[in-house]
């Protein structure tokens, strides 16, 4: 690497840096909140619009000289992946102007995320629980999947509206594992058509909560040994290492004098 | 057992030929779900069904296969059973041709459950958990059995729709239970007809939601027993054997020169 | 006490009595359930109130010859006291024909939680972790107190319905602490009337959930430790004698030889 | 400190006082309940309202007296900030007469929690478990910001009432974070608008439910690590210092005959 590029990289290590970048991260989040505000618009619509140019020109003047410092490993740390794209988002919408996209822009706030290390530790955290979950939530998937295909063959012609094809039976089936208006919402006004739909949807409900407390309960599991495994360590394995010497040296002597 | 019987058993146990079942589940999961798409069937109609058809025919003829390397050994597992009985509910209903019949053949898609080793062992788990939970499952049977009887003599004549039969008052108590539209939807109607039902139900949500807390607190301290038992035991158990092997090598030592 | 009365209580305490009882108990309370149907009471009323009546009589004379057996230590049991007083209930409404009262005499049911063991242990598990979520119990019904005190004052006028008086409203947060209907049912209508009410109920739901998932968190706490005591302390505790005997005998046969 | 100031402390401290103290706060309590009574407030209101003053008057004696016998030290206490925060807005509303201002009287009943050590105690637990949860709150307010200002302008315009404002926003992401009404009150009528809406909510619903769950286990795995270590250390320290001892004693007798 070159001499440059070293002296670039370490500049962009520094702590005041990050703090700055920090600073209009957070300064940015207020503006594009401000832009939600048709009357802070109508007045000062052009200064807002501006400085929200402004805030990402410096991100992308960020990411550019980071690209410089540090070339493609760059791209092998997860986060600056996650920062590129989010930027990357930020600057196509302002090209075509389409409202999703513009919306989108407001993702931009989620860089504090990978710029503040105690919430990048955080998600991480959070992200490290999820391989686990990995057979129960493929159990689930078949589980909705079956679901699915069932509610739309068997209510699908009456509530179309709730069981009309696949992906209404899936989120129609989503909105009850929450037990959100399951009943008088959904399965009361079936159960007048079909007497006998409480057979699936009871044992449905059962399942998919009996599954998601699964879930939770693997997740309080693991959190635990990770947390005892820590803990316990530390002050056992001094005292048994200190149990095992003694009794090493009281051999030793034995043998000595034997 | 025959030489071709142990061939063929050890033919069926290749990891070529479960993945080859697999695929077949899979690829029966995509038809059954495009056979819910009325577009979709009145132009592939008759692929699709075929295609159907075709799996079904090699879920038989797998079946048939283990059960003439098997023997009547094939009944023992209880993974083995759960195929036969979804493979043979799906025969049922393609004679019959019953709406309820047909859509059970999706259950179908359930073999791939005891054909991936990783969802069989998920399944195995929450299956494990579900003997301790007996005695609390039938004490919050006797409750809702009481609390329907109650119900449906004191509402039932009032609100006929909801507390008509022990049926209907079961189904409005699990309703209640899992705290959608309680209040709002029965308990705020029940209340202007009979001013006390309060004391009826706010009870009941209080010892049903408490039983199951303690259904999923028995579930984390159950889970946290097994996993802290098979953790410690390793590095524990082997620091015990050399601190004792160490204790008897100076007593055996002290004996000899004593 | 006399020969006979420890006769009594002798065969009074074999399984055939208990199991007998449990088989009258469980018999009553199909008879109960099948007294909720009216078309079943129109053609065999008569038999099932006989029926009824005869398993009354049976618990009637079994819990005088526990009287008799054990006289007042029968009382020290608070799972006799429980029978005597559901037998009681049941004695009265026979009497007036009340309709609630003739409702209670379902709950004789609940005498088969005193009967069949492994309940009778549930529900001793249960209860023994009440005493632990005492202080947080009083905590929260002193938030609720407050609240509805509160409520009452605030939105009283304007919704009498849901917070006219203290009882009204206690019912009315409890409904939201449940986070039923809390916001379209409850807070948005309230909003449209009182557009800072949100900074009581927001509050609100956020502390007592907060409480209530503290109760939950002191229940897995409690149930943990105490099968953690019981579990380690087998294996641990004779290990911990050995290594003890051990040295001390290595310390006497230095003794010796000192 | 004079000796009079250390003598009026000590009589502070006694428990009949702080009896007394908490029997006035009880006794205030079903006053400020009555006051909301229209009906005992038209026969008892000049009562009432002047045993309220008296109350008031004995809480602003007590902590006078506290002043005057521990001096500025007395605010070094977060209890006693919170006694003299809760009494001071008892007196403001009683001069100005908002009725706001008087409902938050009744927040002086929250005194007995500062009364009472086992309240207190119980406050203190849970005001300690939340600075663990500070990143996973910092990231839930990120993500409702973020999520606040993409309903604004995806939906704002259509739903003026759920989304017209970033606050009208928040309240509504709330409202369906609870899941209360989340589908058939807001995100069926947003579908029919906009048919990918649920492309947000779903996600949003997830993620936030999952981050609540993390909340949970981070409660419960703390907890258990603060029992775990009380617990343990006990026993195992005792032993392990006995164990110890018994090595070194051993060592020293083989030294002084080596």
């Amino acid at each position: 690497m070159s001499d440059f590029r070293t002296r670039l990289a370490e500049w962009l290590a520094r702590p005041i840096v990050g703090n700055f970048i920090v600073g209009v991260i957070v300064f940015n989040a207020v503006i594009l909140g401000l832009e939600t505000s048709d009357r802070i618009m109508a007045s000062f619509g052009p200064l807002i619009l501006m400085l929200d140019t402004l805030c990402l020109a410096i991100f992308v003047v960020e990411i550019m000289l980071k690209l410089v410092a540090h070339g493609l490993r760059f791209f092998r740390s997860g986060w600056n992946l996650f920062d590129f794209v989010i930027v990357g988002i930020a600057l196509v919408p302002a090209a075509q102007g389409l409202s999703v996209l513009r919306a989108l822009r407001i993702l931009r706030v989620l860089r504090v995320v990978s710029a503040v290390p105690s919430l990048r530790r955080v998600v991480e955290g959070l992200l490290t629980a999820l391989p686990g979950m990995g057979s129960v939530f493929l159990l689930m998937s078949i589980i909705f999947y079956i679901g699915a295909v069932m509610a739309t063959k068997l209510f699908g012609d009456a509530f179309p509206d709730w069981f009309g094809t696949i992906g209404l039976s899936l989120y129609t089936l989503f909105q009850i594992m929450t037990l959100e208006s399951w009943s008088m919402g959904i399965v009361r006004p079936v159960l007048e058509v079909f007497p006998y739909a409480w057979m699936f949807f009871v044992p449905f409900i059962m399942v998919t909560t009996f599954a998601v407390v699964n879930l939770i309960v693997g997740l309080v599991v693991n959190s635990m040994q990770d947390a005892h495994a820590e803990e316990s360590n530390a002050a056992t394995d001094a005292y048994r290492d200190e149990v095992l010497e003694k009794l090493q040296a009281i051999e030793e002597r034995l043998d000595k004098r034997g």
